[in-house]
């Protein structure tokens, strides 16, 4: 149950307060060291919470077990968190907001659409290795299974996610288009269905066993560079746009 | 919750005990005619387990939900099935018996690898498609989150049907082998995780939300035949092997 899965999430237990070496200097040293502590502990429960979401799936898991997770009280976490779905929607919020931000720094930068999209790729197939915890409790948030069993208010924070996630899709098709204009990407073709079939593929490793990825934890790098080859050529890349891409 | 996911399971609900027109002439015909009415029945129990466990996830599907699903009581199912997990079970079995019979077919015909792998990918594609709610439950039962919730020796026959799978895609990976033995395919690769990806292309509608494929039932030869290209090209077909291979 507790078996970590990604190398991010497999550091070992802190105290949740660290000590502090010197005291801080005044009030907004202090309330500054405050909020860093409160996101790092945010951080913590949210990274132990996608952990036992996705290894138990929403419904059997309970904030006991991500209490447990972390190494502290049931009561820590329900101080943040009144429910599993306040966790859930905070899970999905830090996660979309992670994600959307990587995406759109690289969508903007003054390169050919078949780069950006390259390291798009790249990116979100790196994301998902090292993340794999976050990403499937997504896709799981997603699917309307974990959303039925939540009441109404925290339902429509989750259908809100979906929406934005479905943005964060969007970005792709866009780049796929421009590189089609481009001419670097062949034309005449289902962009929308296209584009289905590429984020799936970089969201390959959702459905592959924990074992699996516990085994190449350390090729991760690698992994996320052989879903984008893969993903890029499937979309027709052509071998001399691959080489000059997966060169740079 | 009862909404169909596939045309193949959006029949009318019958009346599970069809009246017979003539009367069986000897014991052997009422014996094979009882046995061909409790396989389509178990095949009808089986069709809404797969939609009800895929809608719901099988820690929250009942059999009560399964019985309402097919429009019985929840008598009738617990007459065939003791428990949920026997039901899961079977389900598996009765899925991958099929998807191997249809793979097996296709590896042992007369041709180059990489047409019966073109075939096989198209035929996997077509079966995830048509039965989505099947091939959603047996990624549940597989992730090993169904079996966690089960008594040991039901935990043992969902092993050994994850093993099955593991065979299954094996066929893949001899398929790829060979065709990159013939020259179809590039050479100096990472065979193993060129199959992962290959395969978990062919699955990407495993991840797409439940009211798109209802959008896309119609289409449904052509998105297997789609998600088929797009596969066989990530694995390396040049655009000639391409052409050659879906114009036949």
């Amino acid at each position: 149950m507790s078996k970590p899965t990604t190398p991010k999430q497999r550091k070992p237990k802190k105290p949740l307060v660290k000590p502090r070496g010197r005291p801080p200097r005044n009030e907004r040293d202090f309330a500054a060291i405050r909020s860093a502590e409160d996101n790092a502990l945010r951080q913590r429960i949210l990274a132990a919470a996608a952990d036992v979401f996705a290894e138990r799936g929403f419904a059997s898991a309970s904030i006991d077990e991500v209490a447990r997770q972390l190494g502290a009280t049931k009561g820590l976490v329900y101080h943040r968190y009144r429910s599993k779905g306040e966790l859930l929607a905070d899970l999905c919020a830090e996660g979309l907001e992670a994600l959307n931000a990587q995406l759109e720094a690289i969508a903007d930068r003054p390169m050919p659409a078949i780069s950006r999209l390259t390291d798009a790729a790249t990116s979100h197939a790196s994301d998902v290795v090292n993340r794999i915890g976050l990403h499937r409790t997504l896709a799981e948030a997603f699917s309307g299974r974990a959303a039925a069993l939540l009441p109404a208010s925290e339902q429509q924070a989750i259908a809100a996610f979906a929406a934005q996630r479905k943005g964060y899709e969007a970005i792709f098709t866009r780049l796929i288009v421009e590189a089609t204009q481009q001419h670097d990407l062949p034309g005449g073709r289902d962009t929308a269905m296209i584009t289905r079939i590429f984020i799936s593929t970089l969201d390959a490793p959702l459905r592959w066993p924990t074992d699996m990825l516990d085994q190449l934890a350390e090729k991760s790098q690698l992994i996320a560079r052989q879903l984008s080859y893969f993903a890029m050529r499937g979309a027709g890349a052509s071998d001399t746009t691959l080489t000059q891409e997966f060169s740079r």
